[in-house]
């Protein structure tokens, strides 16, 4: 056990961070601004994976595997899109070190190993996957191409946090070609309703899904989907968006199909993405001040049991009793961990076990063991029941149930006691400052007051939530008149 | 479908390329040396990736994600592994690119972006997780430290072969610490039996395990232990390696640990991984001139069925049939697809289904349902047999098994009659270029003499097998006595 960690209340930021750090999900590196995904936060991210994956399978996608590295000619061939990412690139100019000839032992790039043409580090991969579809594509038979990778990419960012922002993270990026502009809008949808899905039904996470404006779009895209989470701050997190990209990289590629009466046209194309930045939201949708909280269908181990005893004899009957109810609860699904360390005290493991986030705590005494039960302590609520026995298996399967349903009713209900309807500019700057959460204000469509919106308050618009109803109002900033609310806040 | 394949017997090596290309396994890209892995192919590396990991975490290792960048100092630290890798690494060294004022729509790397510090590209992770070890290990309670990487590596090769040898490939990397040298050799050693587990179990691709000369070692081990395969045209192919690395990254990254008894100590290592080379073993153990076999246990589909019908009501029936055996199969775990695509002939599906590695086709025709019968075709031996309908579940269960298995023996068969005992250096030539496979021959130990017989035959020292029985014996070379005799061949 490392340092206390710092009160939410106190420094949200500095809590977070020690969350990360303490409860052994993520560290920095020797590397600026690239982190080490430690043992216990790559297994939540694994489980991440393990869902979203079959989500893309039972969509019909296939995973593949295209280049980490782009020449840099294919990568300005989208414009927009290499415009928008140019800044934040790693290039590779080199494929050689030698030994350093005035420096034993010391190595430098070999001036010889220049590369021809430079190549950029994926920051993202339309570029190089467009010019392979454009083999892969002939006719309609060969569409819709439903592809999903799962990788690392590198965005060089000046000011880096765990998980949220960081130059290298893992994630997936689906990448479709479609034979029309419905078929690619409504896979666009659908995506990003599976990532809404995912949003809600694993990481306990209420989103609100809507479009970006064409400020904050994807860079190469003609619309950007999203999906904006509220974290318990009050500040709002993007954790997904899904693209519809339109001809645009077709034509960058040259990327053109026969249609069934054997016309040629462009394709019709989306991407859509999430990344280990899941594990910033999960943390700031649930934790506390005595560490992680994990929604149990995202925990690598649902629950711990720790025997309290005070003699040898105490012990082996204890032991007997939770490997048993071990394997009973394995066989419905439910991972166990035992922990008869005998290196460290009940006291110690149980405050390990609610840094770590376990969803629920069994502790079985001599006495407990005497009157037939158990203490069951969760670690959502922190709050614990005496359970018989005969009662524990049913018991925890329903808790698991509940805690998850119970983190998503929390998280919903912070959510929409922290989203304002607001009229006015004054009112919209007190809400942010006092009140920080969602905003419903009306705009007037306009980059320019967007931008001025942003430039004095920092707040952005998060989206335009889908469906969103129609009501007449006027611009809270140019006074302009307006026929819908967008969502705004202060954001990660 | 594409071209024909050309023949094994014809030219190997084009038939191996024709084979990764037209069973959609993975393609070149516009990237130097790269490859895409296509949807069919990354499908069974997901099925390898899925039986290794559960191998690993079954033997106590915990998965992690280390950054892709080394910094230089970093990279160094270690000089034989340094030394080592040198040559073949990509270096970045700017973080920027820019419009280029003298081309419009045109990029340049930015000069005022250059990295203080340029970072590899690992090809190897031993140095960025020995430095994130340093941190990490106090005490021996810390120890032993089980973690596996899942990740991508660049190798800057010259010469470079889909799936053998390319400049980026997917691996896994473990990498251990332990607090005594027999602890780290026993890790070893235990991993390599994993790895030979699964080349047998699962690839049935039969191996020999051993040692490495001091020359083959890998940059940075102490000692290197290997699985070796045959190829179908005789050449060797190392599968799989694990290094006790001694204390060798420990003291270049000064990794120490107090024992129970509080005194320091450096921290004993392993590292050992297998790649997407592992795609290449399984299509040269197995194909043929009709496309890929796969093991039923990495199939991504197990089964096949086609219908053959004249009728739409003939349609209906057997569909009615197919989709119910389909759902009794996939309650047995085994994955089925119901290809009633009518845009494609039963004789163009055959060819498709064989060329990709089917391990079972099944064929229903109007005459088969009338009759109660089914045509059930394995890949394996290309034979067919008529079913009946009743018995088709436990058939091809068994049949699945019995693929698996013979494949195995075949391959085994296969390396037993392709490994020679040689005595001569004649006979050792002549062996190699007219019955080429493994040859067991003595050799002096020495560096020199293995160093020569290279250079004038190409064959190399592929392992000193384990548990190699004593035998005395001259070197086949030099003439000098020898006491055992070592693993040769001509190697991928």
């Amino acid at each position: 056990m490392g340092k206390a960690i710092t009160l939410q209340e106190q420094d949200y930021s500095k809590w977070y961070n020690d969350i990360v750090v303490e409860a052994d999900l993520a560290d920095h590196s020797a590397v600026r601004g690239c982190m080490v995904i430690k043992p216990h936060g790559y297994a939540i991210w694994e489980k991440m994976q393990a869902a979203l994956d079959k989500m893309f399978k039972d969509t019909g996608h296939s995973n593949a595997y295209f280049p980490l590295f782009i020449p840099k000619s294919l990568f300005e061939a989208e414009e927009k899109n290499a415009e928008g990412f140019a800044k934040e690139c790693a290039v590779v100019t080199h494929y050689r070190l030698k030994t350093d000839p005035a420096n034993k032992g010391k190595l430098i790039v070999d001036p010889d190993a220049k590369l021809e043409e430079e190549l950029v580090v994926r920051p993202t991969s339309e570029a190089i996957i467009w010019n392979t579809y454009k083999g892969w594509i002939q006719s309609y038979r060969d569409l819709p191409l439903l592809i999903n990778q799962w990788a690392n990419v590198v965005r060089w960012e000046m000011r880096t946090r765990l998980f949220l922002r960081t130059a290298e993270f893992l994630w997936q990026e689906g990448h479709t070609a479609h034979a029309t502009e419905k078929e690619a809008i409504e896979e666009a949808e659908r995506m990003l309703d599976v990532y809404a899905d995912f949003a809600e039904n694993w990481l306990a996470m209420p989103v609100i899904k809507g479009l970006k404006t064409a400020n904050e779009r994807f860079a190469g895209a003609d619309e950007t989907y999203c999906i904006e989470a509220l974290m318990q701050d009050g500040k709002a997190l993007q954790a997904g968006t899904s693209h519809f990209l339109g001809q645009n990289f077709a034509k960058a590629f040259d990327v053109k199909f026969a249609n069934k009466e054997g016309k040629l046209d462009y394709v019709w194309a989306t991407s859509w993405g999430v990344s280990t930045r899941l594990m910033g939201a999960l943390i700031m949708s649930h934790s506390d001040n005595k560490g992680l909280v994990i929604p149990p269908k995202l925990a690598p181990t649902h629950v711990v049991i720790v025997p309290i005893h005070k003699t040898e004899e105490g012990l082996k009957q204890i032991t007997e009793y939770a490997l048993t109810l071990k394997k009973n609860l394995n066989a419905k699904n439910i991972s166990v961990k035992y922990d008869d360390r005998d290196s460290q005290r009940p006291g110690w493991k149980f405050a390990e076990y609610e840094l770590k986030g376990m969803p629920v705590r069994i502790a079985i005494g001599e006495r407990d063991l005497a009157a037939g039960t158990v203490e069951i302590a969760r670690r959502d609520t922190l709050t614990k029941e005496v359970v018989k026995m005969e009662e524990v298996e049913k018991y925890v399967e329903e808790l698991l149930e509940k805690i998850q349903s119970n983190l998503y009713t929390k998280a919903l209900e912070r959510m929409n006691a922290a989203t304002y309807k607001v009229d006015t500019y004054e009112d919209f700057k007190k809400t942010l400052d006092e009140k920080p959460g969602f905003i419903l204000a009306h705009w007037d469509g306009t980059p320019e007051s967007e931008e001025k919106i942003k430039e004095e308050t920092k707040a952005t618009i998060r989206c335009i939530p889908l469906n969103n109803p129609k009501e007449t109002g006027v611009c809270i900033y140019s006074g302009k008149s307006s026929t819908q609310r967008v969502l705004f806040a202060r954001a990660y």
